[in-house]
């Protein structure tokens, strides 16, 4: 089996270093930092942290020197799906199917553009690159994948799937409906992240002081409010892994507060103008998720009209 | 006539400076920058900009060198009141009046608490300290006052010291009814200010930039619902003042900007923190103004928990 990985920073790593240790998969990983690709094809990728182990496989910069694959794993930011996607959608044909492991909601619409079959899926394990070919591997956890409806893809292909990547060592569950665990993970990221970003919070102080803590209480209550009216059945309550998560050791700052302070584009479309156009849909109003939405897009606007 | 301003920074001083021109008014500044005290007493205190003269005054950084005063006009941070007040309070008696000009509404309540006769005020003209004894003048503009209601302030008074003002050179008006005027500029600083300070956008950028510039209307939508229920007849329509603002030249940063930008504690209590407790009194919802005042709050905390 050939899995290409599209995208292959922190996320994308985990996976392809997992897979790579398969005997019977074959792991392609796409990305455009030169420094990190020729590292992991000279010296193999390396994890270190909640594991630590080498793994071997093929990187590269140009999708053109990859081959036909029978599965994709998309885990650039969300800003980029489009990019990356359109950059190697010749990889796969009408029997491959693509998955998503990217936050938010929203990049299995734009990757359906371009493949046949996509898989729709969350993960929460978390990492960061360390140097080219190193990444730490700072978080475990569950990975969730199911069809994503519009392409109808085979449950079959969600299952072999969702079964290499559990033997490689991350644990992977198939389901019917994905749903919920992908808007229980936005709707936690959706407070959280916007919030981190516009504060400067690391995430502990952000949950236990109690302004920043009740509004991510009030920002999840309307992405709850909005899934249940799409009648989707969240797999965790958004409360509880903000609480649990502010438990964690360590001063975790939220990707989108990493991203503000490298003054990189952040996927607030992908978390909060998601909940927004999806709550426009189903007639739920989301006045706060709007707030923050043009806050951030705010700041990015900041970055070029000081 | 004895005038005691009471925090001589920017504002402070276009009123001292002006009123200090009256052969008939003696000035007296309180303030606890002490080389801008020690320039004033030394050079005079000039301003430069909308207007170009120097006046001389009594600037004091300790309260108990100044004499009884008919008049006071505190121009603090709205964060200083209480200090500054109670600092100066032994200056006027059962026959003084002292007016706010500050930003924000709840100044007037803290006044209130020291002296008999308070003055609700609101005031336009704007500037900042260049160096000890010198001030930029930069905009000019009306003042409004009127009688702070709890202390039943006679008119006549507030009548004497707005023709004092207007006599110096700076135009006030007195009014039965101050809080209109108050709260128009109330409701256009609790949404300018917080995005700017936020985002980082100066005013005419957060203006024109649709997302914020939505964000201003919605934020204003709960100030005008708070001040109508309140039965405040507003002066001026704040989303004018907005627009009319964000035409003027230059690149105007919003002073919480300032503020968060220096590190300094901002007035947003008095500003989004007034309007949501206003609004509890009044049974209006405002959860965009308490959402602002929470990441606000957030934002100074992040100062103390990086």
């Amino acid at each position: 089996m050939k899995i290409c990985v599209v995208g292959c920073g922190a996320v994308g790593s985990l996976f392809a270093a997992h897979l790579a240790r398969l005997s019977d998969v074959e792991v392609w990983a796409y990305d455009v930092f030169e420094a990190h690709v020729r590292a992991i094809n000279e010296k193999g990728l390396r994890l270190t942290g909640a594991a630590d182990f080498t793994a071997r496989l093929n990187a590269r910069t140009n999708p053109k020197e990859i081959p036909r694959c029978d599965f994709g794993i998309v885990a650039t930011k969300a800003t980029h799906t489009r990019h990356a996607i359109s950059a190697t959608a010749h990889v796969f044909n009408e029997k491959s199917a693509v998955c998503s492991v990217q936050n938010g909601v929203g990049n299995e619409e734009i990757i359906a553009e371009y493949v046949k079959f996509v898989i729709r899926g969350t993960t929460f394990p978390a990492g960061h690159v360390i140097e080219p070919g190193v990444v730490g591997y700072d978080i475990k956890g569950d990975t969730w994948v199911g069809p994503f409806e519009p392409t109808n893809t085979p449950m079959e292909m969600v299952r072999q799937l969702a079964e290499a990547i559990t033997r490689g060592g991350m644990n992977t569950l198939a389901m019917q409906d994905a749903r919920g665990a992908q808007w229980s993970k936005l709707i936690f990221n959706a407070s959280t992240n916007p919030v981190g970003a516009l504060t400067g919070l690391h995430h502990g102080a952000a949950t236990f002081f109690e302004p920043t803590g009740q509004l991510f209480y009030d920002l999840m209550d309307e992405g709850i409010a909005v899934a249940r009216a799409l009648g989707i059945k969240l797999h965790d309550d958004p409360k509880q892994m903000a609480q649990k998560a502010a438990k964690a050791p360590g001063k975790h700052k939220a990707s989108m507060l990493q991203d503000v302070l490298a003054q990189r584009q952040t996927e607030v479309d992908f978390m909060n103008g998601a909940i927004v156009e999806w709550g426009k849909k189903a007639g739920v109003s989301t006045p706060l998720n709007k707030a923050l939405w043009s806050l951030v897009k705010g700041l990015e606007h900041s970055w070029t009209n000081p």
